[in-house]
């Protein structure tokens, strides 16, 4: 069979999306289940793939099937593209498989040139519609398809506005805009040196090639390589016959949500502009009406419309993103779609659906992407400190979250402050495609333009990133770089606060406060324990953390670092005198010194994670991170401890090391100097001794990091045992504990057969396995790692998403080898990882027994544990 | 069957040597073929191992075997131990199952005590002998089995020997002597707190605790660690009735080898003395006599000796190491064992004993070790600098080989300097086994006493290390720290020369010639190659290198570095300017500069090489490598470049790096900055047009660095392959190149699937892999490595020998996924360890096809090659 390439609405379904596009899918299920569609055809994503196969050419069996779908539309329409008659026109729109907002271009009114725009000012009885949608179509087919810059036409508009003393488009006459669409040809010609096209079928072939070619603009680059869109599934191309929202009072167009996707309340969410067309809602340049009100203005298309809303949500079950037209009066559904929405709404919709029926608790599982809660997990604004704060605007409430930031007026000023360490907010006019990049890295954005579906508000909620939109209490003079209220000003550089929930603009820096797991995110978080079969441990240092992963669901410490504890300003100096010692006694005496210290350490942590165990990882940074590197620090040393500048200088310098992560840290310090260990298990079995009396059940797990070889955890762990039992011994007492390692180290994966056998535990370090299997430094490799990522070298950041072919090769075969001499050995991972979901999932199938991630982590990772668990029994 | 652990003479035999150990495998050996062996029995390195394992004590059941077997020893000889009549004395020995020269200790004369002395006067009729026997036991006894100084009896004996006016010890009479064995008691009881034990069962059961002891004496661990002795073999104990070679005039001891163990000549070479124990012999205290001088004091021993000598290298099929004593003119062999030998008389040895048809070529090159060929690839005395050099002394020509280096006069010293990186000689009256560390760290050793087999000499010629033994022309000064000559004084820290082959001792530092492969070590060679199946070629930068390495038998070049060739101060400053670029014009004309001579470079190599194989490996080192770091040059560059100072030092600090190791290096420039590879790639194939012109056949093979995914190499490769087709195409030549990478990242082994689809070759780079899989900075390594070694934690250091648990399971994993999807990919290893036997044979059981090792291991690696091919056939 011959590969087809092109299908009308009517050959397709919604489950072709990875051959019709999400829209072009979703045109064909919607005409296919009788719902009023402008009728059309798709172009497959196939064929986008094979143009860019074929050197960005489109093959000619490609070109025949897109005329015969096009004679059979105008046969159907009864309308002739380019007609003298009834001329039949076009819209022409990307469509990928992943829904992609305001990434791709679209091209209305296609097919109008000198001849049909004639026909067309017979065919509607309105010369001015025809000639305002004929110089429309010039300037986006340009822009879009030719690439002229569009402000070269807008120039040509504002000059004759000014001429005439006009203020708004619509008082542009058919005179004014024959002129128009005359200096709008000239302008083609002056930029293309061709004459603007008057074959529709030539307009036709340039707009679908734009749309292909718009598939590797920067901006979907960059949206893709933002939501793991992969770079080869190509786009689709739809090719609609157009209805028209702008065809005079009976006429508009809107988009509207099922439910609310701010707060998921189910209740429908939409706005529309009567005598408009699409992208006059999206873009933010008039104002539009609240969806409600549609009811009194066309009661019949509004009834209508609250149908088809309820059939869709019912269909697709899940909440929809519906855009629609009405054309004198008659409904049209241009496109629906699964609509994007907060996590916060994304948690409601799912537990609502259950809730009716529609779904069952593993669907709702999977319909949250994990990554989104992590707007909800961050903080928001304090209660009291947002009393005392100074609210100087107030906008829509687009994107829900607490932002603080120095204000910056344009993309590449955010990128630049995000290198420098800053937080910014982004303020804007209006937001574009062009501004993704500084979204990403802004905490929060502002505009004052533009509604709730405008492409801030549409894009932040997308990313979980906070957004007030439409602010027009503001004046943003992106020239000058500053924000006017009537009372203040606000510079470059200057700090705002934003409350997406309320939509409040506060002066300053607002104080966030803690946030918790209740209502129905507490109930889809049980629902994930009942099905995730992976624990959730947590990284934490100190008492703190801990408490604030157990109010996440943590159930327990999966890495505790002692080193941290040592930098304490009491401590530092005890830790650099045992570093200077010269003799083992002067070292023990210096041990002695931190033991209270470290004890009372685990203690306060034993205390909070009663009942829960607690991995303890033992000192494994190199000593000399513990030195001071300035000559001030040095000579106070130097009195404190009665040892010579230049003394401590040189063991500094003795200490120092070409590549410190692959230097002498680790259990590698514990073999040169057994002693540190020795005290760190004497305060870790002290602590528990004294916790244990408190009544408190302490399950200690003691991690020896870096160990390479089973022989170094062999005399480590003697060490160690020698000492526990010793002090358990004396003092009458019992307590469980266990040793165990970091697996970190490449060696440590391929004889962890050996290791296994005195090791009770595996804790995967996979920062440092990451470093030591690709030969990066994570110090380093941003060097490169960016182009690496760019240019698609690797797929992702290794340090963010973990490297299943590589080092996940050697996790597997790290676990496997560590079974096979002890079946019931823990196996764990504490590496960044251990918090990401494609990497929850990995360690799920690869048969560990627990992740362990930062406190604000633990809800992402339970719900990915149960989301691995409902994918793999497929 | 219950365990045995004491064995007859008449129950062992030479393959036992596990058992028995090697001195004792062959005294049974011997017993068992008619040789006139004083009887005995052997007890074994079980038994030893037990008597650790029971922590320093011998167990019941084999006190009770021992006591079984002396009661037989007793039957068969007619005496007993301690016997009042004709007293059985004994001789313990260690005997380990690999000979350790001069490691472990022995007891004469056991079982004498105040009653047997008596017993023994009686009997020899020689009161005399037996009181000299009895102080020589005291004081062995007390220093080897009760570890009093041997100076306290030194002391002793000195100031008899000075009240009565003696200067020899033989002029000492009876009452001296009996003295003397007073004194020795008296010594005895102070230091031990108790009477000199009478009980002769007590004595024997002591030295044998004493034996059991030494196996872990220091000198006996740096020993083992030395020559690769696992430490868990124990030591055998030998009991033995004692002949004795000090009965007077008819009586005598020696040594002697079968062939000449220091050139390999098939003439007997050995030293006796008359009326002398053995240790007289070899601790050089009297000057012994040359072996063929017994023929004329006693001709019928001398025969019986010859013929003996002839059994055992016929038995043994190798040059045999004997030692005999003569009693009362009747003959004992108290030991034989297969010669320690020089490299050269190894060689010549293994291929005479072919051409006498006792071996076959196999076997000849499995008795040659490959690490000892080291001594013939080095260096020798150049003659013109020879002629011109100053003779201060001569004396033994000890262990052949030509050593320079600064004069010290102990152990510590060496070391030290060694640890400083200056070479050295170390200069001794006498070596003991406590100066073993310093014979390692030395260039060449020197004594004033001893002859060919004294303790210096072998210990020497085991190490391959040149050595003057015995030169009576110096006076050494160890207190002064100066030798002195009638002419000259030498004083610490000044150089002089050795020559091993010739005993001459040159003042200054006399230049070096390079050596080549003739005779037998050609032939050697030549059956080597016959055997081997892995190619061998060599790491070479240069085109003096690469012609060293073919005169050593290269088959081509495995690694040649480009980096060196930009060090060189004539194209310094170009690779700096490249890299100090602020735009790509800047960079490529920088490049343009270096192309001509990098071109050069290659050319000069493809010469050389002609129609071998050369691997060229592109740039590999960070950047900043090529930058300065001294306020000079900086200055300099700066004036030079006409870039500021400050700007300059930017750089430097942006190119820093944490962990340069893991940094922004090989293919990771290449894939920032593509134009210095593709300059290498026009360098290289423009050498190799020019040298093709020249009718010279190349092969290049062009390597690209730190792979760790199949997509930098792809992209790298379609930049290298474009640049060079284009050349060849324009100049319309055909050459055959090859493109391949360096498996140095773990990541690149576990992905070797995917990187074999771009890869014409994999060249394992064995060092950085070690250093990823280990996690372990070569530079830095040295802060723990040794300890790691010392402790046994790591059977040996990783980065000389290759790790094959750990570091050897990702070549064997990327040599089979490499294969796996192309089954033809050439597969080669290129770190240090190309050069390590047991490094190699693993290469080839991994199924490479290459080793590349430094020019003067080219040799080694051949042999080694052969080798294992033939343990592997087995």
């Amino acid at each position: 069979m011959e590969a087809k390439y092109v299908y009308s609405f009517e050959e397709g379904n919604k489950d072709m999306r990875y051959v019709l596009g999400g829209k072009g899918a979703n045109l064909a299920e919607m005409t296919n289940i009788g719902l009023p569609v402008p009728q059309g055809f798709t172009i497959s994503t196939d064929a986008c793939n094979d143009y860019y196969k074929n050197n960005e050419t489109i093959s000619d069996n490609i070109i025949n099937e897109i005329e015969e779908k096009l004679k059979e539309l105008q046969e159907k329409q009864g309308k002739t593209l380019g007609g003298e008659i009834n001329p039949l026109l076009l819209s022409v729109r990307s469509g990928a498989v992943f829904s992609m907002p305001g990434m791709m271009d679209t091209i209305l009114n296609l097919g109008l040139n000198d001849t049909s725009v004639v026909a067309l000012a017979n065919s509607t009885q309105n010369e001015r519609f025809a000639y305002d949608s004929y110089r429309r179509f010039i300037q986006m087919f340009s822009d879009v398809a030719m690439g002229i810059p569009k402000y070269k036409f807008e120039n040509a508009l504002d000059k004759i506005k000014e001429a005439k003393g006009y203020t708004l488009d619509t008082e542009l006459n058919v005179e004014d805009l024959k002129e128009l669409v005359k200096k709008y040809k000239e302008i083609y010609t002056k930029e293309i040196k061709s004459q603007f096209p008057q074959d529709p079928k030539e307009q036709l072939m340039l707009a679908i090639k734009a749309v292909f070619k718009s598939w590797n603009n920067p901006r979907a680059i960059v949206y893709r390589k933002l939501n793991d869109i992969p770079s080869d599934l190509g786009t689709a191309v739809n090719i609609q016959s157009m209805v028209f929202g702008n065809m005079g009072e009976t006429s508009g167009t809107g988009v509207a949500f099922t439910r609310n996707p701010s707060t998921g309340e189910n209740k429908i969410f939409g706005e529309f502009l009567m005598n408009a067309q699409g992208e006059d809602v999206v873009a933010g340049i008039r104002t539009p009406k609240d969806i409600s009100s549609l009811k009194e203005v066309m009661p019949k298309a509004y009834d209508e419309f609250m149908k088809i809303t309820s059939i869709l949500e019912n269909h697709y079950k899940d909440m929809q993103d519906i855009e629609f037209t009405i054309e004198n009066e008659k409904l049209y559904i241009l496109q629906t779609r699964n609509g994007k929405r907060t996590a916060g709404a994304s948690i409601n919709i799912a537990v609502d659906l259950v809730g009716e029926g529609i779904i069952n608790e593993k669907e709702a599982i999977m319909r949250i992407e994990p990554k989104q809660l992590d707007q909800l997990l961050h903080p928001r604004f304090e209660s009291k400190s947002l009393n005392e704060a100074t609210v100087i605007a107030k906008g829509l409430p687009a994107s829900p979250g607490a932002a603080c930031g120095k204000v910056y007026f344009n993309a590449e000023d955010v990128v630049d402050a995000k290198n420098r360490g800053e937080e910014s907010i982004l303020v804007r006019l209006e937001t574009s495609p062009e501004d993704i990049e500084g979204m990403v890295c802004a905490e929060g954005i502002l505009t004052a333009r533009g509604g709730m579906t405008s492409h801030a508000a549409v894009v932040a909620r997308g990313m979980g990133k906070c957004c007030v939109a439409g602010c027009s209490d503001i004046k943003v003079d992106e020239y000058n770089k500053e924000i006017r209220t009537e009372d203040v000003v606000i510079k470059e550089g200057e700090y705002i606060s934003l409350d997406g929930s309320s939509g409040c603009v506060y002066i300053g820096k607002v104080e966030k406060t803690e946030v918790s797991l209740t209502g129905n995110f507490e109930k889809l978080m049980n629902w994930a324990n009942k099905y995730k079969s992976l624990m959730v441990r947590t990284n934490a240092d100190n008492p703190r953390d801990a408490k604030a992963a157990i109010k996440f669901g943590a159930e327990g410490i999966g890495l505790c670092r002692t080193e941290h504890m040592f930098f304490d300003e009491d401590r530092i100096p005890a830790v650099r005198e045992m570093i200077l010692s010269k003799t083992l006694e002067q070292r023990l005496v210096a041990l002695e010194r931190l033991l209270p210290m470290q004890q009372k350490d685990f203690v306060d942590i034993f205390r909070v994670m009663d009942g829960k165990s607690v991995n303890i990882r033992l000192l494994d940074p190199p000593l000399h991170e513990f030195l001071p590197h300035d000559d001030e620090t040095i000579k106070s040393l130097s009195e404190s401890m009665k040892v010579s500048v230049s003394e401590i200088k040189r063991r500094i310098v003795d200490l120092d090391e070409f590549n410190p992560m692959l230097g002498h840290r680790g259990c590698r310090l514990a073999i040169t100097f057994p002693e540190i260990y020795i005290m760190q298990a004497k305060a870790i079995i002290n602590g528990a001794i004294e916790a244990t009396k408190e009544g408190i059940k302490v399950m200690p797990e003691i991690m020896i990091p870096l160990v390479g070889e089973a022989k170094e955890l062999k005399v480590i762990k003697e060490d160690i045992k020698e000492t526990i039992d010793n002090i358990l011994e004396k003092e009458n007492m019992k307590i469980d504990y266990t040793i165990g390692t970091m697996i970190e180290v490449p060696r440590a994966c391929l004889t962890a057969d050996e290791i296994a056998k005195e090791a009770d535990f595996f804790s995967f370090g996979t920062n440092d396995l990451t470093q030591m299997t690709f030969g990066y430094s994570r110090d380093d490799a941003g060097k490169f790692l960016g182009e690496y990522v760019n240019r698609e070298l690797l797929e992702k950041d290794p340090f963010e998403v973990l490297d299943q072919r590589g080092v996940g090769k050697l996790i597997e075969l790290g676990a496997k080898l560590g079974k096979s001499v002890k079946p019931n050995i823990k196996l764990g991972i504490c590496g960044e990882h251990g918090g990401e979901p494609s990497s929850i999932e990995f360690c799920y199938k690869a048969g560990l027994d627990y992740v362990s991630c930062s406190p604000y982590r633990v809800p992402i990772a339970r719900l990915s544990a149960a989301q691995a668990v409902i994918k793999n029994e497929k």
